[in-house]
C-alpha cells in the first residue's frame, strides 16, 4: 500500500478494490461483508427491530481512551441498545480525504473491528468515498446499526412516570472534556480519558434484572442536563436531581471549573440514564455495577409531577432550573 | 430560520431541535421518526433482510435531473432492491458545513422526501452534524436502507451462468456525464440529464415476471464495464457484449467523444443490469419496459464459459477486452 490515500481509491475500480480488500476486509473479515453484492443479505435477524444512525466527525481522530473508530462503533451500538435491543449488524461508510495517511486509516479500522468484536456485532456492508484535499477534514465515518428488540415494554423517553428513580451508570463529562483537552493541547488535563464503551451487554443485564425499565437514553451531545430535559418534555414530567449525588470525576470537576464548563452539559459516550419504578432501582443499579462500565452507577434523582423541567437541588440546599443546552459548547465532539 | 446554518445547529441542544423540527420533520414527517428516541422502533419488518449504505458527496449539489437529495434516496433504495428486496426504511445522516444556505438545505431535504415517497420508503431515524467552515464541502448525506428480501433464490453477482442473457434497463452514462458537465460548466452538454431514479418497483416486476433472475446489479461508480467485470470475477464466467446493442444516448455519445470519455465506464444512477436464463430474457425485458425507468431496456450480451473477463464485439466486427476501471475517471460523482 502507498503511504497516503489517493483519489483513485474512491473510483469504484481496481484501486477501490485494493483498499477494500487490503484494509477493510482484513480487519472486518466476515462472510456477509465479503459477498460484495450491492447489499448484505441478513437471514437470521427477527423483528421488531431497532435502527439508528450516526455520522462521526470527531477531531482529533485519536484521543485518550479511544479514536473515531471505536467511537463510531460504540455510539451506534449504544443507541440501538437504548431501545431495549440486542445490536446485531452495522453498516460502515467512510468519507476520506485525499492524502490521508494509510497508517492512520489502518489504526482506525482496527479500532472499529476490535470495538465490534467486543460488542458482538458484525460490520456487514460498507461504502468508501474519497474526496479531494480540502473537501473534508481527514475522515468521517457513518455507522448505522440494527438490532433485535427484546424488551417489553420498549423503553422510551416518553415513558418516565412521577415517582420513578433516575439512575446513571457512572461519572459525567469524561468524553467531552477529553476531546476538548486533546484538541486544544491542554496539558493540565492529564488525568482524563474518554469513557467511550459498548453498553449493550450491561443494558441487557439491566433489562433482565429490573424487569420494568421506563427510559434508557445515553447522554451524548448536550450531556446529562440536555438529555433529561428531552425526557421531561417527552414524558411531560418534572425531574429533580441531587447535585451531590451526580458522579463527576475529580479531574473532570477541576478541568471544568478551570475552563468555565459545566460537566452536566458535556458529552458522554459510555454512560446511560436509566429511569425505573422506585422498587426496581436497586436491581437496576446492581446490574449496572456488575458491568465493567457501570462500577460507579448511582441514583441521581427522582421523577416528579408537574411542569416539564429539570431542577437541581444544589450542594448548598437551594434549587435551580437546569435548562437545555442552547448552542454549542464544543463542536465535533462525536 | 436564519439564512445560513450556524455551528450551534449541531450541538444537540435547542438549536439542533429547531433545525430538526423546522426542516427535517416537516419534510420527512412520519410517526416513527418523530418519536425522537435514540433509535427507531420498527415492528412490521420481517427477515430475511437486505441492508445497504452509501455516503453521497456529489458536487455540484444540484444538477440536471436531480440533486444530492434525490440521489441519496435513489442510490440506497436501488442497492437494497438489487438483492431482490422490497426497500422499507432509510436512515439519513447529514454532515453540514457551517454557513450552508438554509434554502439549499431545504431544497435538498424536499428532494429526499419526494424521492422517498415515490419509492415507498420511510426515513425513520437520522443524525445531523455541523462542522466548521472548511471541514467539509457544503453537505454530505449518508443513507442506509433495509428491506425485506422476497426473491428466492436471491440474485447475486456470484450467480451468473454460461448461456445467460445480459440485459440492461436503459442507456448508459447519463448520470456521470451530466455531473461532469454541470460541474465544469460545459455549455455544449445541454441535452443530458442524470438518470437518477428509484428502481424498486421495476425490480419487483422483473422478479415476478421472469421468476428466475441470477444477477441484479446497478452499474454506478465504474459504470457498466466495471460492474460486469466484478460479476465475471464473482461468478467465474466470461461475458460477451455486442457494442452495437448497448444503448447510449446521442448527446452522451457526442459529449463522451468530445471529452475522450467512454460511456461504458460512466456512472448510472437509475439503471440495472439483469442476468437471466436465456428463456426468461423476454419476460424480464417486458417487465422493464412497463416501467417508466425501463423504456429503453434491451439485451446487450451473453454469459460465456471460460476466463473471467468481459469482451466487446465491436461495431467493426473485432473483439476487445473491456477491463475494469483502474483509477478515477471523475471523483465525487455520487
Amino acid at each position: 500500500m502507498e503511504d497516503c490515500l489517493l483519489l483513485d481509491a474512491g473510483s469504484g475500480g481496481r484501486a477501490s478494490q485494493r483498499l477494500i480488500s487490503q484494509c477493510f476486509f482484513r480487519h472486518f473479515a466476515n462472510p456477509l461483508l465479503e459477498r460484495m453484492d450491492d447489499a448484505a443479505l441478513l437471514t437470521d435477524i427477527h423483528g421488531p427491530l431497532a435502527m439508528s444512525t450516526d455520522s462521526y466527525t470527531v477531531t482529533p481522530l485519536i484521543f485518550p481512551g479511544g479514536s473515531i473508530g471505536s467511537l463510531a462503533v460504540h455510539g451506534t451500538v449504544n443507541d440501538v441498545a437504548m431501545l431495549g435491543a440486542r445490536p446485531r449488524y452495522l453498516s460502515c461508510a467512510f468519507i476520506l480525504e485525499e492524502g490521508l495517511s494509510l497508517e492512520t486509516l489502518e489504526r482506525i479500522t482496527a479500532d472499529m473491528a476490535a470495538a465490534a468484536r467486543e460488542a458482538g456485532v458484525h460490520i456487514v456492508t460498507g461504502d468508501t468515498k474519497v474526496v479531494p484535499r480540502g473537501a473534508c477534514d481527514k475522515i468521517f465515518i457513518n455507522t448505522t446499526g440494527i438490532g433485535e428488540v427484546f424488551a417489553n415494554p420498549v423503553p422510551s423517553g416518553h415513558s418516565a412516570r412521577p415517582g420513578d428513580a433516575v439512575l446513571v451508570s457512572g461519572a459525567m463529562g469524561d468524553h467531552g472534556l477529553t476531546v476538548m483537552g486533546s484538541r486544544e493541547g491542554l496539558s493540565f488535563l492529564t488525568d482524563v480519558a474518554s469513557d467511550s464503551a459498548p453498553l449493550n451487554h450491561m443494558i441487557e443485564d439491566i433489562l433482565q434484572s429490573a424487569e420494568e425499565v421506563h427510559v434508557l437514553r445515553d447522554p451524548t451531545r448536550g450531556g446529562l442536563a440536555t438529555t433529561l430535559n428531552e425526557i421531561a418534555e417527552q414524558s411531560q414530567v418534572g425531574i429533580l436531581l441531587e447535585e451531590t449525588a451526580i458522579p463527576v470525576h475529580e479531574a473532570v470537576r477541576n478541568g471544568c471549573s478551570f475552563l468555565g464548563l459545566d460537566p452536566l452539559y458535556l458529552a458522554n459516550e459510555g454512560k446511560c440514564i436509566c429511569i425505573v419504578p422506585e422498587d426496581k432501582a436497586e436491581a437496576a443499579l446492581e446490574a449496572m455495577r456488575r458491568s465493567p462500565y457501570g462500577k460507579e452507577a448511582t441514583r441521581v434523582g427522582t421523577v416528579t409531577e408537574g411542569k416539564a423541567q429539570v431542577s437541581l437541588q444544589t450542594r448548598i440546599g437551594g434549587r435551580r432550573l437546569l435548562g437545555m443546552l442552547e448552542g454549542a459548547q464544543l463542536p465535533r465532539i462525536c
